[in-house]
C-alpha cells in the first residue's frame, strides 16, 4: 500500500488550534507507525468543488490511499485500525467494544461538547447565548459524570488503549481552558495519559506545525487568544 | 448464536414515539432477518445501577447476546451489520464507505437536528430558546444542502442499500413534522424509500406496539402532542 495522504487547514482560530480534527487521524496513524502526507487546504478552498467532492460537508480530514478516499474522521480512524492492526482488540467481543466507546465518544460525549463551543464561541455574542450556559453545562457534566463513574481506576476504557480511548481523549480534549475541565481527577488523568503517548505528542507536533499561513485578514482578530482582563473564553 | 435481547422504554413522550434509538437497531435486525427479544424498562428505571451497569449513560437501546453486552445504538448497528452480513458491502472499499456514512450520520448531521429538539422541546419554553432557533435551522440547512447535493438521482448514499443508509435515514427522520422536513425532494424520496422497506415496517411497528404504559403522573401532558391552535413543534 502506498502512503496516505490526508488534508488539514494551514491556518485556523486559536481556539481550534491542536483540537482540528485531523489531529484524530494523525493520532492513530502515528499509533500504528504508518507514515502520511498532508495536503493542506487554503482558507476557504475546503467549500470548493474540488474539495466537496473528497468531502461532501466540505470539512478536513479527507483521507486517501490507492484509489480510496475516505472522509469523517471516525471512519478513518476505524479503517486505519481495520487496515494495520494495535488500536483494535483482536477477539471480536473486544472489537466490538472499543468500537462501541468510539460511537460513545462521538455521538454521545461530544455534541453537548460542541453545543459549548456554539454558545461560548461561534455565538458568543449573542445575547442568547449566556443565559443558556447553564442547561448547556449541566448536558455536559452529566456524561462526564458517568462516564467518570465507568472509568474508575482503569487506565483505558476497556482493556489496553484502543481507537475507542484515542476518540474519546480526542472530544474530552476540547473542554481544555474551561470550567470544565477539571471536572473529575480520573478523566483529567486519563487525558493526560493519553497525551503523554508519543503517538500523540507526535501527532499534535504535526497539526501545530501545519500552521504556517497568515490570518486572512477579516480573521485576524481570531489569530491569538483574547487578552484582555476578565475576559475569558 | 442465541437470539439477542434488546432493551426499550415502554412510554416515551409523543414527539419520541417511532424515533426512540431502539428502533435503529431493531431495523438492522430486521434487515438481516435475525429475531430478537425486547426487555421493557419500566419508565426511571434507566438510570438505576442495574441498567447502567449496561450502559453507563443511563440510555437505551443496549444489545446482549451470548455474554457480550453492547451500547451505542451505531456501535450495535455495525456488529449486527458485521455478524450477518447484508449490510456492508464485502470488498474492502465500499464496506469503509459505508461506516464512513454512518459516523457522518450520527457526527455530523445528527448533532444539530438534536440541538433543534433542544431548542423546541426540551428547552422549548426557555425565553432564549426562540432568538436562536434561526441559527439552529441555517446549521441543519446547511448540512442537508450538501447531503441533498452528494446523494443527487442516486438510490442510497453509496451503490446498495447499507449500515449508512440505515442510519442517516434514521437520523433524517427525526425533522418529520418540522419545517425542515420537505426541503429537499431528493431527501425526502430517499428518507421514504428507506421508510418503504418492509424491514423497517416491522421495526417500526414493533416499537410502536411496545409503548404499553401509561405515562408517569408527572409526564402525563406528554402524553399526546399539544393540540391548541397555532402551536405547533
Amino acid at each position: 500500500m502506498s502512503k496516505p495522504v490526508i488534508t488539514a487547514f494551514d491556518w485556523v482560530p486559536w481556539f481550534a488550534k491542536g483540537l482540528v480534527r485531523d489531529l484524530r487521524v494523525r493520532w492513530a496513524l502515528e499509533e500504528v507507525g504508518q507514515a502520511y502526507d498532508v495536503r493542506y487546504l487554503p482558507q476557504g478552498s475546503q467549500k470548493a468543488p474540488s474539495h466537496r467532492a473528497l468531502q461532501p460537508f466540505g470539512q478536513v480530514p479527507t483521507y486517501e490511499q490507492d484509489g480510496l478516499t475516505l472522509f469523517e474522521s471516525g471512519a478513518i480512524v476505524q479503517h486505519i485500525a481495520e487496515t494495520y492492526g494495535g488500536l483494535l482488540p483482536r477477539d471480536a467481543g473486544g472489537r466490538a467494544r472499543a468500537i462501541e466507546w468510539m460511537f460513545a465518544a462521538l455521538n454521545t460525549v461530544e455534541p453537548p461538547i460542541t453545543d459549548y463551543a456554539i454558545a461560548t464561541l461561534f455565538e458568543g455574542e449573542e445575547p442568547w447565548s449566556r443565559p443558556r450556559l447553564p442547561a448547556v453545562i449541566a448536558r455536559i457534566s452529566e456524561r462526564l459524570d458517568e462516564l467518570s463513574r465507568r472509568l474508575g481506576e482503569n487506565e483505558w476504557l476497556d482493556g489496553s488503549f484502543s481507537a475507542g480511548d484515542l476518540l474519546m481523549i480526542a472530544v474530552l480534549r476540547q473542554l481544555k481552558g474551561t470550567s470544565l475541565e477539571g471536572a473529575h481527577d480520573n478523566l483529567a488523568a486519563y487525558v493526560a495519559r493519553g497525551e503523554a503517548r508519543p503517538a500523540f505528542q507526535r501527532a499534535l507536533a504535526s497539526q501545530m506545525a501545519g500552521f504556517t499561513a497568515p490570518p486572512p485578514p477579516e480573521y485576524a482578530f481570531l489569530d491569538q487568544p483574547p487578552t484582555r482582563q476578565g475576559e475569558s473564553r
